[in-house]
């Protein structure tokens, strides 16, 4: 139930105020050699930074290695790996143990398990996140020996939004060029567009200064993927893709390709042609379909895109129950983001780096 | 790989032309007296029918349940049960057998199983939902005895709307008033208000005479669900949600509550205040979250929506790839609809209330 | 919960008084050529005979396959099949319908599910075993495409026994030799020895004039295995068997290579030394490990054996409680064998392959 | 792959000379107040000790609890743990890197993976039980609350032998008297009764002067189990003993009740005839079916055996094949005990324990 994936299988365990946080990734294949500075870089890019946009919490988040390699090799055992947590300031916290607090995880964990976890959102807390990031940042590293990459940017924050250049996405060479190439992904706000960047900033701090929070939009993509990958049926990859997305926290929606622009759209208009590459390879001219056919990929770049709601933590007075049923109002404390996008751009690339790993690996069973 | 579900587990079976399509149904608990009749007319209802919006496919649709029940109670044991295939005008795919559809399963499908099944879509086909929705009948029933009622009607075909009504999303009372005692269901336009059901059916009518195809959006609504049910990180309803509904043919997207409208929304207004409706229990002002909040639901109603792309089977000429990676031109034959979402109003029931019967069953494992 | 295997999964349903009986196949890969006849012959080999040894129920079971093949090949979809029950006469049921008969499930079922199956044993009815041996012909073809070879024979009736020669623990060829040549399959007592044969049906046959039962084990025997298949620590190969063989049944014990006999040997007598055959390739000495080490096959043949108590239906009157918990004294109608392990050697046989072909499928995910 | 159990789910991770071991526990229900001393405890007793029967590894196994727990409570989050390997000595393993130890999992892990893991066993190593132990001992305290009692103790070392007492099982009151109230647990050879543990430590030190080892077995025995849980077809729950037990390292065998005794008896003697003990609960006068019938329980003890194999590793010269498949003669070197039981009692205890507890939390699903 605490799985992601079902042949690489990813548990994640821990709460955010708790000893340590991590996860067990079974089903990895012996004899790949792993970079594990890369799984720290990509573990850094989602941390909480000490800027305006980010949460002011600040943790190493130094992974710890338990099992499954031996001199960096994958061993074909359970690869387990620890988070410690440091800066665990629950005192921030004591102050909402007897509220819930309006649109946040209190009310409903507390309904499903009969108790509220410790303070701090617990197992609700993005903090979880973190080691599915590194354990994306492991299938990230397994795909690109295949050259299968994996890409997430923003796209939206509430209004201000910049979208996947059309070419992108039936031309990998295009977009690999400047996704690959380019210093975007350790910008703040994370999207391959200058001076979208900039005018994304300016809204999150304009939010941020009212004290208030707000939504927005990341891209996925990924090219390389060979065609044949998913299922026609149950578990066609669109379907594990929406699974792992809609699995984020504050995540409100999922769409791949022409999404939901493509239900006022004209089959004839829709449909992607294929042509011939050369005597046995083809493509298609446009990518509508977001390289899913029937569930199963058609070689052709994956693509779509993941709403997030606003962090429901403002910091501005609000109407709460508190435990006797009765209207309070109150100000949360402690530590939010005005918005969930920037450090969710590393979760919704492992998220796509996990899923398409997945299905690479079913498919070595389609076959006798 | 076929399944869906975890506890309350569907597996399907069958092929578009093959002898039969059926499913069995693993986890259904003992005890639990079934109105066949009921299956059977949730069936009817995605059945093909014989008229402008339809496919000209008329098949009975019987079902036949061949285990699980003793006089009509359930057992404890799988329910499995098939329908027979009668009308399987395979001719109709014999010209299209040696091209590859655009925008279909054909060059995936063939992709990952080094075969192209047989002629009709084989395991693509819509067709392989009818079993789908007669486990989805079954679902609807064990948890209309725990008196929560799932619906699914059209929000759009084309550009041509009608959105769940705001009051809905937090006031079952008026929603059930209205969507269980009218007819709407019977419609050839399965959407709650009749003008819209008008303008629609009017849509289509268009689109079908020049030989086109249009896309559209469902929306689901469940109300009566108690709180706590799904689970804060993996599987989170809306994951389990968003999987279901994204496994349907030709759906693109997937949101819930706020959706992809919440991206642009402020914290401060998208928040869910709660409200005390006595001593004991209490429920929000609004609705925003889509009564799920961290993953779990919060006992408000549940909705969202689902987009569904264009048909590809066009009944115009198209540029199509042979198996010699030639381009020909081609009409693609056989019986279409022009839109897919009248048929799958049931299929989108049916997922939702697959989700939230297994969920369900999950929450029976959460407390000591 | 019903399935079998986890790539290679089999779901049954049915029970023995209903429509039909069956399983659906999830996980065979596309692109076998699949010998129905096959299937059908080794159905018929666990079919009751009309016979001493056997019970008097006489069924065609005919299998009818719906879903997976196309023109006999699979297409990587499930594999569903249906047997119909014809000869059920429940009135020899309605009898026993009140009482709990000595051990048997019509206690422990009611337990568990609140209500006791129709007449007949329902769910627990050996004869749900047929559609796992129709599933496990499927397995056994795919496996002997790659020269894996599964066999299964009863070693003992009651205290009349005859032992797996030594020498084929080492030596498949001499094992095949006498396994695939000869004609025991089809005996009444499916035993490879014929004189052997001869003493257990007199064994049988002396038991049922008295109207009692008696018990008896069953080897199993596969060679051709490669090396490398299995787990080192959960899922080890020989627990997926023991698993397998205890899902039977009436079956109380589970051996493989030096078995209970094991336990009272000495390391030094019980190592298998390893001997090189040519430059590259090794075999052991013995085969005490069972053709496997640390739950992984090593290439040498995989043996063991099954224990099956006697069958609790008796001929002769017992004591039994009835509904209101009172102690009655009856006899048993209806058609029950005098021992269970003939009609088992297929069921064996099936488990077997079944397992050792989910091994197989796991295996292709264990490097990359 | 790696995970124990379907809905109490227990994933090891770690190898023998790794960083760390440890276990993630997915599905633990929350409210229950934990005693972590017990798990200690229970751990403890798997330790290898510093006397002549236990290797010469000392390792204070200390258990750290990770998540899933807040103030001794479960929260009904995966509980993670770890235990730090210390004492990791891999230079007595160096010698034997190159080399295939017979009757070891060293070939066949290295035919599984394409690479040997490192030194000391890895992941074969019976170092990884201490996790699943330490999970067992979390079991053991849950079905405790529910008056559910679980016991392991040695039956057999070589040919010195002492039974489970008939009447324990049915009478699990005698049982109990002597097994939570005595002291054996704590003795070298945990044996219920005295004098066996004194004949059995001497065969075991004779053995071990010789450098040689020695096979037995270990029996379990729970009671307090409700009638119900389990499953009429697959996962019967005697399959899930099987299973469990046989993934136990050097286990060749496996039976409960009657077992392999039971195929040579007459259904007449071995049917446990049902007594009413009031006007609504019945027992069976004799236990032959170990208190399961039809793969479910009937709520009488369940008890059986488990069957291992001597340690293959022996302080003599053994010959053995190095990677150059050439044949040399060595003698391995470390830590090894001389027979696998002692220590192996409480990993026997946690499978009965993890099993059991599956099984009932399975049934909380069979009602509606």
């Amino acid at each position: 139930m605490n799985s992601f994936g079902q042949l690489f299988r990813v548990t994640v365990f821990g709460e955010s105020h708790g000893p340590a946080i991590g996860a067990v990734i079974d089903g990895c294949p012996a004899g790949f050699e792993l970079n594990s500075e890369a799984i720290q870089e990509m573990l850094d890019r989602r941390r909480p930074g000490g800027n305006a946009l980010g949460t002011a919490r600040n943790e190493a988040d130094q992974i710890e290695i338990l099992s499954g390699l031996s001199n960096g090799m994958t061993i074909g055992s359970p690869i387990a790996f620890i988070i410690r947590n440091r800066d665990t300031r629950s005192q921030d916290y004591n102050s909402i143990k007897e509220v819930f607090r309006p649109s946040h995880a209190d009310f409903t964990y507390e309904a499903k398990y009969g108790l509220r976890e410790q303070s701090g959102g617990g197992r609700s807390s993005a903090r979880l996140t973190a080691p599915l990031v590194a354990a994306g940042a492991i299938a990230k590293q397994l795909l690109a020996s295949k050259n299968i990459h994996c890409y997430a940017y923003i796209s939206a924050i509430g209004n201000t939004r910049w979208e996947t250049p059309i070419e992108w996405t039936t031309d990998e060479k295009t977009a690999l060029a400047h996704l690959a190439n380019t210093n975007w992904q350790s910008a703040k706000i994370p999207c391959p567009n200058e001076s979208a960047q900039q005018s994304m900033q300016n809204c999150i701090e304009e939010i941020a200064q009212n004290g208030d929070t707000i939504g927005g939009e990341i891209s996925f993509y990924a090219c390389g993927m060979p065609a044949g990958l998913g299922a026609p049926l149950a578990n066609k990859l669109s379907a594990q893709l929406a699974h792992a997305m809609s699995s984020i926290n504050a995540v409100h929606g999922f769409e791949f390709g022409s999404g939901f622009a493509g239900t006022s759209m004209k089959g004839s208009a829709h449909n992607d042609v294929f042509t011939a590459i050369d005597e046995t390879q083809a493509r298609t001219a446009s990518n509508y379909s977001g390289g899913l056919q029937g569930g199963i990929s058609n070689g052709m770049p994956i693509y779509g895109k993941v709403a997030f709601k606003p962090i429901s933590s403002i910091r501005t007075p609000q109407q709460m129950l508190n435990k006797d049923n009765q209207l309070i109002e109150k100000t949360i404390e402690g530590r939010h983001d005005a918005c969930p996008v920037p450090r969710a751009v590393p979760i919704v690339e492992a998220h796509l780096a996990l899923t398409l790993l997945d299905a690479y690996l079913q498919n070595r069973l389609s076959k006798w």
